[in-house]
């Protein structure tokens, strides 16, 4: 969807006007009452579930979450994906043109922020009519847009559903997010950000930076049953620094190998940048209790125990600030080996939790 | 000192012949029974302690924990420093000519593991007339090397200190070492290892590997107190994805750049993968406590609560498998902040430990 009156950033940078890419499964109903908005963590898009035509399987970030029967039911909610602006999938982002210089946007992409990003999904609610949404729900990234929903809109969310996310970066996430960003820009093909005119990408860096995010996804615990120490072939050492020794090398090579094909660098600063600049409680004197006063939302917040870049203390924070605003809430903690990854996998545990807090959800105008 | 006779490397390669550069402290008796070899970790060197000529501060990385009335008392012990083969800092390695060819070695410079460390180091005690060392110690990499001294050596080795090590690398710390050594071999400047030839340096990827390296030296809470989310100048985000927001990143890139500047790239490749192959349990199917039914010292291990490279369910392992075997041995667990860098600090409770430990030993023609 277009749009044309301009977006004013936290940056102060305006944009004149942009597009915003979005999918949305099931039915709003007559009192647009049923509204879901799925907010995309780093890499993922609008595309949250479902199958385009001729697919046989579904490519949906969210597909085991979001569907017919599923724990965000599309026979009763309204669900709709949105990608975000700065991002690589269809809305407005460093690929497309710069109306101001005729050029791609490059680096040149303004800055953006989780607020900016809420600010213009609350546009596309306005567009479609939806005034209240029943829930705005994601993970990790995707959560803190669901935390500042309730912060930045909180006459227009009901359900704020936080998971495996944090209300801010610790220095360690920043430090991850920095190193990918130095490997990226640093690269020779990067050329200040406008490599599209060369033709090429800046691929060793995109590499570096998604082989390090791979390793802070997992847990300690399933790298070492997932891998341990096998080796890639037989069982003698080779005894090669370059060659690829032990399996877990092959899976880091190939999942970088995998993220240039389709991921654009520019994204990649834009979107871990908006990760180290969330701090809601920043204008309060670093007090999230405060920072969380004006939330109106009931929550769901969920935290995986083997999560070590989002650890479930983080979460803690969250819920210990709704306690003190006595806002109501539901925590879960779900003890998964999965890391941080789990927000994204099967474990019944964690999709009964989600089902059982939508199956709660009243909807105004709702036979039930 | 030089080497002529060939070593036979874990590879199955030979050197031919090589040089390896050390340092003695205090004064080996007439008995020739206080002698302490030092080994060290990653980016050090044979210079422990003490200052050279000229120096007003030192520059040895171990002089809180090695001279005259410290824990490894100068005063008493005759203690050795020794570089390992491929460093570089004296030691023969990826910047010296390969006499086979009239070049570098560069990436060419054979691959060298702990085993092959230690024996070298054996030859070293060789010609310095010294059987039996009163200890062999190290942190980290250097703890791997003390502990399989007390494997490979087990007659010559009366006391084995290993401090913030482990029996092998995890998934996770081997994926560690991979990213690091991708962003290496990746670099333009690389040149296949022979960037010498080309007078550069592959700087960009040796600070990425550093940078990678920071952040799993210190813990979590160490970077919170120390740098937190605190920005780098006065108080308003700047809104940028590439310039320096953050103290963390500031301090990150600092650490990145100043490495570049000493540390050889090819010896990088070389050291990570020493640490990759270590696992003496390897051939006893995986076994510790067959594997250390060798050694014979007694042991002191030290790990730190913070530290989570080589956390201290690493040491205890090894623990557990010297108490399987009726060994001697002490256990300290400090609880202390630093991480795994808390090896190389001042800790009073770490450093009365070492000192304590030291104290007991008995050296033979000793009198007390």
């Amino acid at each position: 969807m277009q749009f044309s009156e301009p977006l004013v950033l936290s940056s102060g940078v305006t944009l004149v006007d942009y597009h915003l890419s979005y999918e949305t499964y099931g039915e709003l109903n007559q009192e647009k009452s049923n509204a879901v908005l799925i907010c995309h963590a780093l890499n993922a898009s609008h595309h949250v579930a479902g199958v385009y035509a001729g697919q046989e399987h579904s490519e949906g970030w969210w597909d085991n979450m979001v569907g017919p029967g599923k724990p965000v039911d599309t026979d009763r909610f309204f669900v709709i994906g949105v990608n975000n602006l700065g991002s690589c999938f269809g809305s407005t982002g460093p690929m497309h043109t710069n109306p101001q210089t005729g050029r791609n946007y490059g680096a040149d992409f303004p800055v953006v922020t989780v607020e900016d990003w809420v600010n213009a999904q609350a546009r596309l609610m306005d567009k479609l009519g939806i005034h209240t949404l029943a829930a705005v729900m994601g993970g990790s990234l995707g959560g803190m847009q669901a935390l500042s929903w309730s912060l930045q809109y909180p006459e227009r969310v009901q359900h704020a559903i936080v998971i495996a996310s944090a209300p801010n970066l610790t220095a360690e996430n920043i430090a991850f997010n920095e190193v990918a960003r130095r490997a990226i820009v640093t690269d020779p093909h990067f050329h200040g950000g406008h490599f599209y005119e060369h033709g090429v990408v800046p691929e060793r860096g995109l590499r570096i930076a998604r082989m390090l995010g791979h390793i802070t996804y997992l847990s300690d615990d399933v790298m070492n049953s997932k891998f341990g120490r096998k080796l890639q072939e037989g069982d003698i050492y080779q005894y090669s620094t370059q060659a690829i020794e032990f399996q877990i090398e092959s899976y880091l090579r190939y999942q970088g190998d995998k993220f240039c094909k389709y991921f654009d660098a520019n994204t990649y600063l834009l979107i871990t940048r908006a990760l180290d600049y969330f701090d809601p409680a920043r204008d309060f004197n670093g007090s999230l209790m405060q920072a969380m006063a004006r939330a109106t939302a009931e929550f769901l917040v969920i935290s995986f125990t083997t999560d070590w870049r989002f650890a479930p203390a983080r979460s803690r924070e969250m819920v210990q600030a709704l306690v003190a605003n006595k806002r109501k809430l539901s925590y879960a903690e779900i003890d998964a080996p999965h890391g941080h990854d789990a927000f994204l996998l099967d474990d019944s545990r964690y999709m009964n939790v989600v089902r059982a807090y939508f199956d709660r959800i009243t909807l105004a105008g709702e036979k039930k």
